[in-house]
């Protein structure tokens, strides 16, 4: 029925997941307040965007344009909180608009300093931990540039006082993973950080959540790691009377498994006895790009209109011109042809990749090969479907463009 | 002054540069007459395209709006060639306006005799051999999904007969690197399927040339090469008589070295005496994605306002919210840290990443964190310089959002 309407590639959401999620989210254990913030760089949709809002949830920005985007998608500046590895060029219109701002670096520091003296802010610190072991899942530990090196926090309490700032929030995020006991030792460490910063309120710890897109893999459980944050909090107040607010920053576990998408199976092709069978899909690293940057792991769920009962040890391909338009790369090795038993199909069948909210439509290899923006559509609580996003016209990708005479 | 004139990050092109590289491969050696086809996946903009067809270029198309863009930039449709994964949904009207046309599976080439029984094309074939250890670099053997796999020339034969239709190319891209040995097994392999097919009065032997964006890379030699491949032609020519018409598919060679991207370093940071100094820019895998993708070298030539006379290992990371958005990854891993000796630098001062022009503007992750598409501009022969894109802005970001009632 999508399809029939809007065609295919076509990310498809889903409202009542989403509700659900950020429903989740809120109830995550917490001793004295919590704020939950949408990491919108998972998907920068206005509609979704506005979801959240409605449902109470605040922006975390990971830039001065998402910012932007957040405001004009009807958030509150006082509801987005911006960290960011770029200062954003327009920051005294954002930050006297209201947003919250967490300085990510001394130098960071210092232009807020000069710029605001006197201002609130937040530090985002690196407390020299992380949680993988490369760093496409490292953003703490010595590896990862996100935040001021927790061995400087003597520099930045100096550059507090120089600009008499107020420093109100302390920020860790490190990419957590599931680990209770990972997040609880980032937990204590980062109190650690609120008992030097007398001002502080509130204390975020970032994002990071895993979710199970494949059915083998192990979701992030909110209660298991958050009742003992929730303790530590409880003891720093007993001991201080510092009752410190909780902020968390989920993206992916808000929207990964809240959307699909929906493609096309346009071929198939095999390399004979010795090789591999193909699926070549009318998406690819244009729509999805997880899979050939970091070896994720969808799945895949074909729809084969004449079913034949048989299943095949199928390698997915996107549509690109790229060997490297990879839909199912070996875990962990995202340049290996990872075979996967799934039921036979034709041309014209439908095949939906799930998990498909987080970082697609928001950090994919747009207009590669001049493939246009794929649509976005919103099945509505009510079951409706809504356009949030018409597919891209060959106009629009050149309208950038400047004729030269040559 | 370009910095100046556009901002920053912005690709810079050197028309002399482009035109000496069209030049070359216009030398490449050939007994019978040559057609050389510019790859535009590797870098669509229309004045790029336009420059290469002023030098007598045509194009090698990858998908259906590839096409359109040619044309769009005034190419005639009969010098554009289309070898694709997904066979376009408006291929009547492409065909029909004068495209050549490689059947790159067997299911292509139903589709098209059924269209257009006794129509010409081209057949593409996966001779059966690559030239790259992982998918990244293949684009031919069992791995590879581009092509007719070449044990099914029987059944493509039938297929030709059964719809009468004439075979008047074969192609056989590789993605063949550097080695001669490899690319005259190649030329062999596909002067044996030439044979089969009567009708055929050109081969097409694709693209692949490696540019040396470091110094320390080995560039394809076109003579060292192509040598004993026209050799192979003429030994062909003097059995059967037949005068085979080359082609050949370059983008990379192209474009790759003949750009800039100009970026300012906007902060360092650094984790302690055991970690690592990181360069921060304002410009990361939204401008350029194949060190995130790919792990591909390129140089970054810093150019500090102030000189120190030092040289300092830094990290260089890009703009995004992202760990893996990383410019200074190890050779062959995507994901690993490796630290380059470079001068010591300080904010503001300039970044250039040279070798950025194949897969860059044209492949990377638009939009991610929402930053807009960076401008391009080229260099004149003259000197002068002259937009050929404009920086996107948040109108445009936005502009196929709908808004819902929600």
């Amino acid at each position: 029925m999508v399809r029939h309407q809007f065609g295919t590639p076509v990310y498809v959401y889903d409202e009542r997941s989403l509700k659900a999620r950020a429903r989740e989210a809120l109830a995550f254990p917490n001793a004295f307040g919590l704020t939950v913030r949408y990491a919108l760089k998972a998907c920068p949709n206005a509609a979704i965007i506005r979801i959240f809002a409605g449902c109470g949830l605040h922006v975390d920005a990971s830039s001065g344009h998402e910012c932007e985007r957040a405001m004009r998608a009807g958030v509150a500046a006082g509801n987005i909180s911006l960290s960011t590895q770029e200062f954003p060029a327009d920051f005294r219109r954002l930050f006297q608009a209201g947003i919250q701002f967490n300085a990510c670096s001394l130098n960071q520091l210092r232009h807020f300093g000069e710029q605001f003296p006197g201002g609130e802010l937040g530090l985002r610190i690196n407390p020299g931990l992380g949680s993988g072991g490369t760093v496409k899942t490292n953003v703490g530990g010595p590896a990862a540039s996100f935040g001021i090196w927790h061995e400087y926090r003597a520099e930045a309490r100096a550059m507090v006082g120089e600009h008499g700032l107020k420093v109100v929030r302390i920020h860790t995020h490190i990419g957590s993973g599931s680990d209770p006991a990972v997040w609880l030792r980032v937990a204590r460490l980062s109190l650690d950080m609120v008992r030097e910063f007398p001002a502080v309120t509130t204390l975020n710890l970032g994002g990071g959540y895993k979710v199970a897109r494949m059915s083998y893999e192990q979701a992030t459980d909110f209660e298991e790691i958050g009742a003992p944050i929730r303790e530590a909090f409880e003891e720093l107040a007993s001991e201080t009377g510092r009752r410190i607010h909780l902020e968390i920053e989920p993206g992916t576990y808000l929207v990964a498994n809240a959307c699909s998408l929906l493609t096309t199976i346009q071929d198939m092709v095999d390399t004979g006895e010795e090789g591999y069978r193909f699926l070549k899909m009318d998406a690819g690293m244009t729509e999805i790009l997880r899979p050939s940057l970091y070896s994720s792991q969808q799945p895949l769920i074909l729809l084969p209109r004449v079913d034949t009962g048989t299943c095949v040890p199928y390698v997915a391909v996107g549509h690109c011109c790229e060997s490297g338009d990879l839909l199912t790369p070996a875990p962990d090795h995202h340049d290996v042809l990872h075979p996967r038993e799934l039921p036979e199909v034709q041309p014209g069948d439908l095949c939906v990749i799930e998990g498909a909210g987080a970082y697609c439509s928001g950090m994919s290899a747009k207009n590669y090969n001049s493939f246009p923006e794929a649509p976005e559509v919103l099945i509505r609580e009510t079951g409706e479907m809504a356009l949030i996003r018409r597919r891209q016209t060959m106009d629009q990708i050149l309208q950038n463009e400047e004729a030269v005479e040559l």
